[in-house]
């Protein structure tokens, strides 16, 4: 029986759990936290998450994804707030498609229940991995109750424990020639919990992911079951005003909030009472070459952890998993090989999609507030309703695609600039008709179409 | 009496110590290996290094300059050899400027004994740093020969221990928002001692830097005091040829060295067999940023490790030590402020000391055999000649001034770019007289000087 050592039960450890069970390996996870099923804890820093096409695509591909679908919640587009407290929409996509709000803890226990239904599962809590030898397959553990060290052999190991990956950490980090870094941006966030109406019904419309853009910060409201929002402000640290360190006194918050996000204060004017239950978090980069060793891989935030603007993180890890079933199925138990042609496919991915999380905050952040990205916006749906199988915008290659992140993120940029150029050309702008826009498609954009 | 605890008793730790102890404070610092005075053991990666202005500068600060001195080999230039074994030689200065070999392990061992007989300063070997409270200013040191920890705890520490620093892995990367990031190049090095002839006298022309540029790699050789050169081969680790993982056997390296360095070969026809004497190694570039947290400082290595192409590495750390101290004088004991102003006043310098140092192993594997750059750098040195107070090419600015590296970096990138562009315009060649040289720099060139 092969065995393999997967380190966390987060998202990606659990889903990668499910499916070395179901290629015949005997799998023994290990977590450093309690079981989240039997503990009241939170799940990790953020709430709530988006799935979109790759996390579906990596679900179903094991016949879980209906399982999960039922406890999630469409978003078809954005909902822009501003100071006015006017309110404007974006769809995302074409034909439904839709990004998928789901509660990180509620998903992350669904994964493990499924694991160790296989019967091939166990995991371990409270153990910390302490020291690795990646090269004979050793992890060491210590258990956090007891202080009692384990120490564990399997063919393969997996480190899946996240953005500060414990055995990244102790052993990788180690390495001659292992390139790492971890750089965090001038941002952070706090979240906020939006509650429901007194009788359970929801404050704002639910199937829409809510944004009041500000230029240098943001607010986002993401819907629960339940009817609340979970809400998270993104904001600098540090500066002159509008940053976190400047709020300091509940005056200061709740002053903020009142003139700056008008129609959530009048949804939750006790907001500064609520401001202190969530942490202050940071946010953080992190990038490292190479991503396997001896018999010891790394998957998920612990190979490739990004910033939360694209809703991409869990979506990455979970491709992660796709695209090491695949090459298990190409190679068979050849994990050198393996090992090499996931690292060698998926670095310049994970390079990618932290790039595109940096610059979907701008676009979060300031881009959906400004009259020139919604004229583009507009135009790109509607090239991808004429042309449903010529042409994906940058937002669909990412969210409701599987094309490698890298294209999407080099074919999307070199769309945009050019459909940019050809509007400042032709002279097209907001009053130009639907027809006039449809005619303008046909006649200048044909070569955007051919880049697809 | 004010205590202070170093960590790593490296050049730069060594060196602080010599500060600390004259500013009164009672010094103890813990080196992880064994005393190197006594053991004969290497004195880290390089053997050689260039002491240049700024490390003179902060060396005679503390009136300890002429004791190196003693040891030290003025280079007035380079000396490059090319594949038929011709020599060409490129002056680094004007007015018998020069940079100096040093062996590493004989400042390093001066440099404690300077220290020590300070009679403030004790040094403990075989103590590695385990763990660190930076805001406490404890440190944790484990002997390497009893197991024994012992606990430490001073008003403040300095981590001077290197690029792979303990302090920093142990205490400050954990910390929220502390960036790092350790990047290697694709390139190694390997050292290889070319000794003296047999009455003891040296092989090649002692006061000059000798290269063998061939383009993606390169040669070099420094003179050391017994007639002996060290000389280290820099090289991609991997490629399709000319890397280090092709030279398997010694009837490879043998010939790769007759064809590639046909003199060098001739002067040590067994370099192959020497070629097993010293390591392999890598070449990484170290970034992180804060340099200080609480009570605990980071100086060298430990907050800006470079790779070795700019003869800066020990330089710059040396210049942490001076700009320390002046802000000692200027903020007395106000350590909060020191660090704030050290760290803000330092990153930007770490950080194009490195971009320099990555820059000049193009100039020296490559441009200096590079007609175009050949004429740039005439032009540059006749021009310091001429306005030796108004004129500072970058070699100049770096190697001979204590003119901030980022200005250095700046200004020597515009200046020459600059120039190049006049040269073009002007249609001066290797052919133009030296008189016309001159003509051309008055003429044209005045704009550039106002730079300066």
């Amino acid at each position: 029986m092969k065995t393999a050592t997967i380190v966390g039960s987060g998202l990606v450890g659990s889903l990668w759990a499910v499916y070395l069970a179901k290629e015949g390996y005997e799998v023994k996870v290990y977590e450093k936290r309690p079981d989240l099923r039997k503990a009241k804890i939170s799940a990790g820093k953020s709430i709530n998450l988006a799935t979109s096409y790759r996390g579906w695509k990596a679900l179903d591909a094991i016949g879980i994804g209906d399982e999960i679908r039922k406890i999630a919640i469409p978003m078809y587009g954005r909902t822009m707030h501003d100071t006015d407290g006017n309110i404007s929409y974006q769809p995302y996509g074409i034909n439904k498609q839709a990004i998928y709000s789901v509660s990180r803890g509620e998903i992350n226990c669904k994964l493990m229940d499924i694991a160790e239904r296989s019967g091939k599962v166990s995991i371990a809590f409270n153990e910390d991995c302490v020291n690795a030898d990646l090269e004979k397959g050793i992890c060491w553990f210590k258990n956090s109750e007891t202080g009692k060290i384990t120490e564990v052999t399997s063919d393969l190991v997996f480190a899946t424990d996240g953005a500060f990956s414990a055995v990244r950490y102790n052993a990788m980090q180690k390495l001659d020639r292992f390139s790492y870094s971890q750089n965090y941006i001038e941002d952070g966030y706090r979240e906020i919990l939006l509650p429901a109406n007194a009788d359970g019904s929801p404050k704002m419309e639910v199937n829409t992911l809510h944004i009041w853009p500000r230029g240098r910060f943001m607010l986002i409201a993401l819907p629960n079951f339940d009817g609340s929002f979970t809400c998270t402000l993104f904001m600098p640290f540090d500066g002159d005003k509008n940053c976190f360190n400047n709020l300091t006194t509940k005056e200061k918050v709740s002053e903020f909030f009142k003139t700056t996000f008008p129609d959530f204060y009048n949804m939750m004017p006790n907001v500064a009472e609520e401001w202190g239950n969530h942490p202050l978090s940071s946010l953080a980069i992190v990038r490292c070459y190479p991503w396997y060793h001896g018999k010891t891989y790394l998957m998920g935030d612990a190979a490739h952890a990004t910033v939360p603007f694209f809703g991409q993180g869990m979506n990455c890890g979970f491709e992660d998993c796709t695209v090491m079933w695949e090459l298990m199925k190409k190679h068979g138990d050849n994990w050198k090989k393996i090992g090499e042609e996931y690292q060698i496919a998926r670095k310049p991915n994970g390079d990618a999609v932290q790039d595109l999380s940096l610059q979907n905050y701008l676009v979060m952040r300031n881009k959906v507030a400004d009259p020139e990205y919604l004229l583009l916006q507009k135009i790109e749906r509607r090239m991808a309703e004429l042309y449903p199988d010529k042409y994906f915008p940058m937002y669909s290659m990412v969210s409701f695609s599987n094309i490698e992140y890298k294209t999407a993120l080099e074919k999307g940029n070199i769309q945009e600039n050019t459909i940019k150029a050809m509007i400042d050309e032709n002279n097209i702008n907001h009053a130009t008709s639907d027809q006039d826009i449809d005619v303008f498609i046909h006649k200048h954009l044909e070569k955007v179409f051919s880049m697809a």
